[in-house]
């Protein structure tokens, strides 16, 4: 059976902060079921949450390239609820549908040319090295 | 045995002409493995190129976050070749210390809340359908 | 379309007797629909069963943890329907939530951590060889 | 370290019965150091190359085109002896340079429209359900 | 929210004109989701369907034998829209339940191989380089 | 070029730290190159090392389990690096041959029976749910 997801009415004060944590952080109201389901372990919530709020902050990157880099990650992977989410927050961050094209056609070509390079078994040249 | 590389000195007019445009497009005076190997097959060689000259001009992306995602899907693959060559046109294309650092960050974690998300099962909120 | 199931009262004498020794085996009295799809193709269906029943008996290495393997992978592959049965199974066989819990941080952090080393092009150490 | 390789002058009576086997069945004189290898677990040995005899023998597939798709998923796993060796094993059965393009340019393709479909989250049709 | 589809009846005179040749090309008189899907970006539609129509056409190898390639990455990728689809199409082409059934035996197999072979650190042989 | 690797002698106060920890930690005198790369990027080593500490410390699973389930994922993801540095762990923590050849056998018949579930796209069972 799939997890339960933890609502905020049922969640321990450990839980509710990281909640708060996240509502505030990303002015949004609600909590994604992503959060609710790591919230039946609060060891990895609080972890994962702290590690991603470190990591998606805006630094020498803006923060829509990096939801740029995590649907590239998602879609490569197969990952329909990460997929899911990250364009959605994507879109929120100032996406447009042009940018979600080129995306899509760089994530597609780039696992093509991955393939190409392992099938020919294409040395690494010593300009790389 | 590997696909041998097709020299420049002993490729047709055919691959020669995708090897002068590879070059002029990118300002550079040397062809990189890939490409020698594709020259094997001249068809594919030149729909690859012309995929790869049109996905990564210039769009609503700017090239190097173009190069980015192509190191975030190749990361995610390991292929080494595609992880090499991408890591040096990016550098080429100015990514410092510090974004190759918060890209890998972000790789890194994708690929880890991808798996939670699997993991735990978690339904698509409905705001994300 | 998908595969039609292969219920019990139209399976042949050869797939029942499969059918048999996995209810026999695994002390239950139905066939989830893994078994019932590869039906279709008996040997397939005896094949895997006999590498799967030899594989997972107790050995060097207790039940539970081959499950909780089984799911790593599948968490992994991104496989919902292995992730869905296997879980299932390690419940069955004694996963805890705590163990679950566990299992999940191990399986998140090593994908992150393969993309580190990947993307980070690390040689492996001497002390490795 | 990696897993010693069990050379033939070594190997148990059980080892060598399956080395004896691959050697007949491929019409060789010599063992790869895939089956080197796995000869440190005697169990896994044999029933790894009794299920690959049985797979790869001819069928409703001709020999060749099982070849082709055993390189078709080790490009796409990204496996590098698995493609040095099948390759060579295609090589073998009869893949011409040609074939061996056009098979590239199908898992290249193939796994860049994997991506799109994830991408562009498109719904499977009716029709194909 | 997934991308919407582009039916015909809306598209552009350059997303009708791919769609016709679709249709000419596959003898079909309806174009199936994923076609739908991209056409929400016309350039990468165009480019797409041209590649498709270059790769499948029958060359050294057969239709047939390319949608089975096409489904065995597919498979490995856990990509659900590229396996019902290509099943569909591998159906219409002749694909037999025997072939079918040989096809899964493979692909699962390989799957199996190609880990092993990582996980036993199997050094590639000097015969196949 | 691949990273540099940062050596304890021209280590940070901050990054020697981290050093010291893991060596502590571990009871070992030397730094793998895992570490050393990351290192080039002192938060994600400290938040990194933060965090392998905590999820591979003994818990409900015991530390051997949760390395063989490291290997488990490495071997998927076909990570040459994380085989080669989870597997010399793996048997620093009493990994026998027997159990290592168990872990191999199933991670293989795990990564065979994900794809065959795919490819006969076989539903979950309300069991399961």
């Amino acid at each position: 059976m799939p997890t339960s997801m933890v609502e905020y009415e049922h969640a321990s004060a450990e839980v509710r902060a990281v909640y708060d944590d996240i509502m505030t952080t990303r002015k949004t109201d609600w909590i994604n079921n992503f959060w609710k389901a790591l919230a039946n372990d609060p060891i990895t919530l609080k972890r994962t949450w702290e590690s991603i709020k470190q990591i998606m902050a805006p630094g020498s990157l803006d923060p829509l390239t990096k939801e740029l880099l995590y649907i590239a990650v998602s879609v490569s992977n197969q990952c329909p609820y990460c997929i899911a989410s990250h364009t959605a927050s994507a879109r929120k961050k100032g996406m447009t549908d042009a940018m979600f094209h080129e995306l899509m056609a760089i994530v597609g070509m780039a696992n093509e040319t991955n393939r190409l390079s392992a099938g020919y078994q294409v040395p690494i040249d010593a300009q790389f090295m």
